[in-house]
């Protein structure tokens, strides 16, 4: 349990208690806003007279966006804050944390104000160029680092054990794995979809794929996750083509061990929902771009990778044939991963505004295309290419785009 | 660090001091007899004048074998007593653990003295009918009970982060994994095997497949596994023939989570140990039905999940196509662990006497044959059978017994 919950009219007091944060930003002449949009937890944007900023995130002992009668350990912060602090250290495209406070859940974090949410940016039509990249050098970055490809195996054991994050990995474990595949209450699509949904119900080869990619969740550790890597996880101010394009992912409070393919297939689900939504608007070469991005950021993933293997602990000269076998099998998790993501944001209780803020004839084809994306990424993982789901995803929305209805 | 080390003299008084002992065994009329054989414990055999008898267990802070100098945790202990725990819940074919003194490291086991070392009876040339069969009941009974299979997901995260044993698993890491295929000082052979050694030590595809597995060991967690079972850690009594078969699996102190195919590959090998030695003795038939094994009892292992499937968790209604699948990754699994069994009971610190114990020419038939066994069961462990591997094993055989030497 928290200490207390905060209010705006509390934090200049809250500020002025914390050494770490009184020195940063001046509590006497603090404005403060409470943003916080998402489901889970308070947000307030702070500044003072002298334009310094700072962003205070409180989690709440229960899910905001229902209340008390949904209660959620605020154990997340601990979490959160964690692999805020391990990633921060591996890579510059995370969003920086300056202080927190365990025991009120509080974590102090960098203003991204000027910055706004990738999928918003997205969905808008604005540029995606370099930012997909940007997160594949973070997502190698964290794999090094993180991995027994740099870490002993005790401390690596060690730290796995220390990141378990049960709670919230269940959140996972149920609305991305079990209640898209194997139904749900809270599951629900337009009716256009409703007969697809019958075909996945009726199809083990497509759930039990889904179901493999679960246990891989749940049964392996390669490296610190960040657990919840959509594009609204992700912010972004300028652009690639001006050269000052700055990326941050946030909010990994679903953080563990897990399986490396994991937040790259949860990207790369996101950014096929993007594509499609620009296809069905009519946008046909940005669809492309987008869709291009799988490849250019594997691409981006491996080369990463590539460049940090030579530092690798200097007890294990694996042969880079080992280095080729684990990147394969990185690769097909990723597609896997991203089955699991392209099915749930379309049946599952969380969706995506890609999909959700379309008409109903375009809703029709973007949620048709992308759930029969879903059952090639899931059942032919192992022998995807980057550029054959690119390829599969413009097919499926042309023979969408052709069903009757 | 222990309390204190137990002499045999000072037994019968700890006996007396342990409420959960006293009324099974007679203080007063002890006899205690140090038997301790292994590597790293003290054990004691203690009876009463009734003829009750008792096991005494006691972790030592450091290597038995080399003394104070090679210090080791006796956390091992609390490990291999939650292990005989669990396991012993879960199965009949597991050594009994009868109380658990965690500030002295001394485990209390039912005696079985009148069981014998199932390696040491493979290699008088004894009965091994049955005990395969046994071995992976118990295995798919673990496998079914400490994993997502039973457990729910928050509790499994739990009990997974709970057993981690970074310090006996890094020993299984360096000694199976790393040093057989990568190359260490402690390795050896005698000279018949220096060629093959070599081409080991050049073959990238070989150390990658043993480093796939190496990174399988260390990033899954499926199953609470024993972590060591050979056929030296089996105690066996009578014969299915007679009907009094009794197996039990003894000192599992590399208890980890981890992936369900590793104890039954560290089995396979040493089955095909026993069978290679048997074939090299001139004990064609009895080889034959030594390799028959890891077709009987990855057939008992299979029929005994399916068999706990429909007990699944009622909220898990996974398709049996997953099932099938699973099965297919275990088996996988299983084989590339038997081959770095194979290579690293051949080439690296601890040997097996199955192949130590025999004359030059046919350690040289037998290392050989289980050298490049090895390698097929790593590279090819995707596509293989059990009956694959018989077949492999005695062709690998009749070429090494027909090679100029």
């Amino acid at each position: 349990m928290a200490d207390r919950i905060l209010t705006s009219a509390e934090v200049p007091a809250y500020v002025a208690a914390r050494p770490a944060l009184r020195d940063l930003i001046d509590p006497g002449t603090l404005t403060v806003t409470e943003v916080g949009d998402g489901n889970l937890n308070l947000v307030f944007v702070c500044a003072d007279a002298t334009g310094r900023r700072l962003v205070l995130k409180q989690a709440l002992p229960y899910v905001r966006l229902v209340g008390p009668e949904w209660p959620m350990t605020e154990q997340r912060a601990v979490r959160e804050a964690a692999a805020l602090e391990v990633h921060g250290a591996l890579s510059e495209h995370v969003c920086k944390l300056v202080d927190f406070d365990p025991e009120a859940y509080v974590l102090a974090l960098e203003d991204l104000s000027d910055h706004e949410v990738f999928r918003t940016r997205l969905n808008a039509g604005g540029a995606h160029e370099g930012v997909p990249e940007r997160l594949a050098e973070y997502l190698a970055d964290v794999a090094f680092g993180t991995s027994i490809a740099s870490l002993t195996e005790a401390e690596f054991r060690g730290r796995a054990a220390a990141a378990i994050n049960p709670e919230l990995c269940e959140i996972t474990e149920d609305l991305v794995f079990t209640e898209p595949f194997l139904g749900a209450e809270r599951n629900s699509v337009r009716p256009a979809l409703d007969t697809l949904v019958a075909e996945l119900r009726a199809d083990p080869a497509w759930q039990a794929a889904a179901m493999a990619m679960k246990r891989s969740f749940l049964s392996t550790q390669e490296t610190l996750l960040h657990g919840d890597l959509h594009t609204g996880s992700v912010f972004v101010r300028g652009s690639a083509h001006d050269g000052d394009l700055s990326v941050r992912a946030f909010d990994p409070e679903f953080a563990c061990y897990g399986p490396i393919g994991f937040d790259l297939g949860m990207l790369w689900a996101n950014l096929l929902f993007a594509g499609a939504r620009a296809a069905a608007l009519g946008e046909s070469a940005r669809a492309e771009a987008l869709f291009g991005t799988l490849d250019t950021s594997w691409d981006t993933f491996t080369q990463r990778l590539r460049g940090h293997w030579p530092k690798r602990r200097a007890s294990e000269r694996y042969p880079d044939a080992y280095l080729d076998g684990w990147l394969t099998a990185i690769r097909a998790d990723a597609f896997g991963f991203a089955g699991c993501e392209a099915a749930r944001r379309t049946v599952g209780l969380a969706k995506v505004s890609d999909l959700e803020t379309l008409d109903d004839a375009r809703y029709a084809v973007v949620g048709t295309a992308m759930l029969r994306l879903s059952r090639t990424l899931l059942v032919d993982r192992a022998t995807l290419t980057p550029q054959r789901v690119a390829e599969a995803a413009a097919g499926e929305l042309r023979a969408a785009e052709r069903a009757p209805r």
